[in-house]
Parts: C-alpha cells; structure tokens; sequence
C-alpha cells in the first residue's frame, strides 16, 4: 500500500503518464472531481478498477459552472488530504492543473449542449452545464482515457456528459456510478459539509421521502399527485425552499406525459436546507403490472 | 500508381483504418474538406505528405456552416470525381460519411469560438464559424490525426481552427497552407465554378489589386488610405458587392490601430462578382525600415 501519489500539473505531464500506460498495453480510467473528496469519489475510482488497468483522479473547481453569487470562493479545497484518500483508494495519479493550465489568457471556446441540459439544473443554473460541457471536453481530450465515471448523484449532468461525448465522437467511454450514501441515505456531496447540525438532521430526510415515493410510482401512484406529495412532505420536513421535483425519462429527460410511470425514469429534486443546496436523485421502474 | 482509393463511411471503418497505421508506427495527416476538390485541396494532401505517413481526406458539405439563403443545395458534390484526384495526389484513404453519421437524430452539442470568430466572415455570416467549430471538432476527433491541414485561403476559418484546438486541447496539430492560386492569381475555390465568363475575368482582377496593396502598404503606405483605394479599385474592376476590405494583426485578428503596418498582418477581402461571393487573403509583411 502507498500513501503518496504522483501529482500531473500541466497537460504535458498528464499525457506523458497515459502515453507511458498505453505502451504498456494498460487500459486507463478517468474520473473528473472537483476535490473535497468523499466516498462517493472514491467510488468512481474502485468503479474504474473494476474495468481500467490505471486510474487516473482530476482535480479542479472550474470558475466557469459557478455564477458570480455561487460558493466558487468557499468551494472547500483540501488537495493534501485529497491526494491521501486517492492513494488509499487505489488511484495511480492525480492531475491537478492550475488554473491557467486550463484557461489560459485568450481562452475564448465553449462547448454547449442544447435540449438535455435545459430544464431543472439547466434553469436552476443557467451558466452550470456550460461551463461543465467546456472543462469535461478539455479535461477528456487532455487525458483521452478509456473510460471516465460521473456519479449518478448529478444525474442530468451524466446525462449531458454523454450527450456530448456522442455528439462530438470523443473516443472516450461514459460509466455512470451509483450515489454513494452516508449510514441514514444523505448523498454525499462537498457540500454537505456546508449544513449545521440542525440542518444535517433536515437533509437526512430527503431521501426517506424520495424512496417511499419511488415505492408508490413503481406500484401505480398518479405521477401528479405523488410530486405534490413529495412537495408537502419536503417543507414539512424542514427544508427552506425547492428548486423542483421532477420526473423524467432515465435516458431521453424527457417529461413523462402519462399518469403513471410506464417506462424507466428518474424522480429528481433540488431543494435547500437553509443556505445549502442540495440535489438527489433516484430511480423509477416502469409499474409492475 | 493507384486510381482507386478506400473509402470510409462510418466513424467505426474510419477508425479502423487510423488504428491498423498507428499499430505500425506510422504517422497520420489529415485534411477535411467539403469536396469538389481543385488542385488547392491537393495541395493539403501534398502538404501533409511532406509531414505525414498517410494522409486522409474528408468529403462533407457541412450544413450547420450554411445559412437557408446560402448555396447549401447547388453546392458543387462529385465524389467520384474527387476519388481520382486524392488518389493521383497520393492519398491514402476518402473519408466520405452521409449526413446521419455526422448529425444523427437528437444531435444536440455545439461549439463555439469567441473573438476571432466574430469580425469579418462573422459578420456577414452568422451561422457559419459555429458550423466549422462544431463539425471540425467531430472530424478531429473521429480521425484523432498527427496533423490536419487548412488553407490559408480561408484565413480566418484558420485562425478559428487553431484557437479552438488550443482551448479544447485537442491533441492534434493544425498545419496552415499557403493559398493555391490559378494561373492569373485567382485564389482557387469550389465557388469560382460559379462564375460566368465575364465574371471570371472580373474575378481575376482581385488577386492584383491585393497584390499591388500588399507592396505599397509594406512600403509604408498608410492603411486607412490605402483600404479605402482598394474599395474603390473593386468597384471599378466591376465587381458588384463588398462585404468587407480589412487588414488585421496575423495571429490575433486584432485591428492594427498604427496608422502604417508595423506588425506582420493580413490583407483580407469578401466580395461579389455577379451572384458569387469570393474571399481572398494574402500577408501583409511588417514595414521594412
């Protein structure tokens, strides 16, 4: 077992690492982090190597999915302890390129996906897709891995990742990983970290109400009425506001017109606990009949 | 000597092609066009073969670069054609895919390029610099070329290339080829088929009007005077439009703001000769002390 892990900080050493692998024959996964490392992380890297021969962990809060009144500033940042529970899970490198690695003075291209990320995060965050779009473009094609994993957790976000990666014909495969949960079901998030003790207890909530919900659809529930359920229960709950509750296509997002759930999809939410925003996200099969 | 050339239609045979040369150490160049190839495209592929192992060309008559009232319908397409001349250049393999290879139903990504993209071409073609991004991008990175080449007959489409490649990281280098002109200096392009006799012979005009402003401006000539003398010799070459005449800094694109070159630069022209509309381009060296 290691306790240190090689650090890649500008494109030429990142490429010189996946360029030595290749000659060797290893395969090489990638999974695109913005730090503050959690299990959930660390479950994209064991999901890696499970297919991958090498793995390969990134590093960087990018500026350009954050609004100008969004937690870029206090986005946590802990790469020395980052890099531990890297090594500790298996990971062979860490990339963590400085800011002017990634956007350089004249950097002036963008990549943008239309109809997937238009509704819920997509209105939520009207700069957020874009600017991931951009850096997950630069990040794969910097790395040009086998296979690189997204969490589930930010489910419409896997979901543009693919989009564009088909659409662009990048030689690069997309794995999509459960959410990870702590013991009573939170996602894991960074910004868990953000919630009061009080406000920890609220967001414990969320996925008791998403599950039981999920329960309902699956035996037939009225897709309608189940949302404005999952609503009430929300505030009762403790939560300060929500962005939405929805419902929509596992892999089209589209919106489900029937009334009941016939075909797979997906039950989101955004909502806040206090300050903090949270999303999670679970899936609905179609109704046993 | 080979008449018959291979020919890939989908991304998958394309990539099998690249692969086997790679698996033999050779080094692969690359040239997308839009076909309706004249001895200007060849030049590309002579070009690359002086840089390259193989080399390949592409044929698509991109509609996402044209807008509704444009040429896109009567473009000139004769692939067969085409065929016999890349492989009397030497190339090494046609890339030819139909329409849902590139944009299959629910194609939904795009690329952008800011600044460079927007004076000039931008302007009086809206549609057409996020068309090239978008579609050079999947070209790139379906073929994933040592070097691709582009004519400096376009220069600014260029310059475009050569941003976005930077800012997205693409692996690849862009190798810029000098303008390949008919015998009286016309620049060659698929559009000069276009033109009637009469219009031809205006046409032709243009190149010595460039040619003699090129001279006088590295002698020291002021610009402002001097563009506006070219506008007035267009007109009377008889030539019925300009959409613009403009000299801009070689690598930045950035207006020269001296009121003499004192800067490698670029003498850039649209025009019209009856319905056709021409572009030419040629350096403008920094004033010789």
């Amino acid at each position: 077992m290691t306790d240190t892990l090689p650090i890649a900080r500008s494109v030429r050493e990142l490429r010189t690492y996946v360029a030595r692998w290749r000659n060797q024959n290893l395969t090489v996964g990638f999974a695109p982090t913005m730090g503050a490392l959690h299990d959930g992380h660390l479950d994209l890297i064991r999901a890696l190597k499970g297919r991958c021969d090498r793995t390969i962990a990134s590093i960087f809060v990018n500026p350009k999915q954050f609004a100008a009144h969004e937690d870029l500033d206090r986005y946590p940042r802990d790469e020395a302890g980052d890099a531990a529970k890297l090594a500790s899970a298996g990971c062979d490198l860490l990339y963590a390129p400085p800011r002017e690695v990634m956007y350089p003075d004249g950097h002036s291209t963008s990549v943008s996906v239309a109809g997937v990320s238009e509704p819920l995060e997509g209105e939520a965050r009207p700069h957020f897709f874009g600017g991931v779009a951009t850096v997950v473009t630069k990040l794969l094609l910097q790395c040009l891995p086998d296979v690189a994993a997204f969490g589930e957790k930010d489910y419409q976000q896997l979901l543009v990742v693919k989009r564009m990666v088909r659409d662009l014909d990048m030689p690069v495969e997309i794995m999509g990983v459960p959410t990870t949960r702590e013991a009573d079901g939170l996602a894991m998030s960074s910004r868990n970290a953000y919630l009061s003790p009080e406000e920890r207890i609220v967001a414990a909530r969320l996925n008791v109400i998403l599950r039981e919900a999920v329960e309902q659809l699956e035996s037939g529930a009225n897709i309608m009425t189940t949302l404005v359920k999952i609503e009430r229960q929300i505030f009762k709950a403790g939560f300060s506001e929500i962005d939405y509750v929805a419902i929509r296509g596992e892999d089209d997002f589209l919106p489900i017109a029937s009334p009941i759930v016939r075909r797979p999809a997906r039950l989101l939410v955004a909502v806040r606990a206090g300050e903090t925003r949270l999303i999670d996200n679970m899936a609905v099969g179609a109704m046993r009949p």
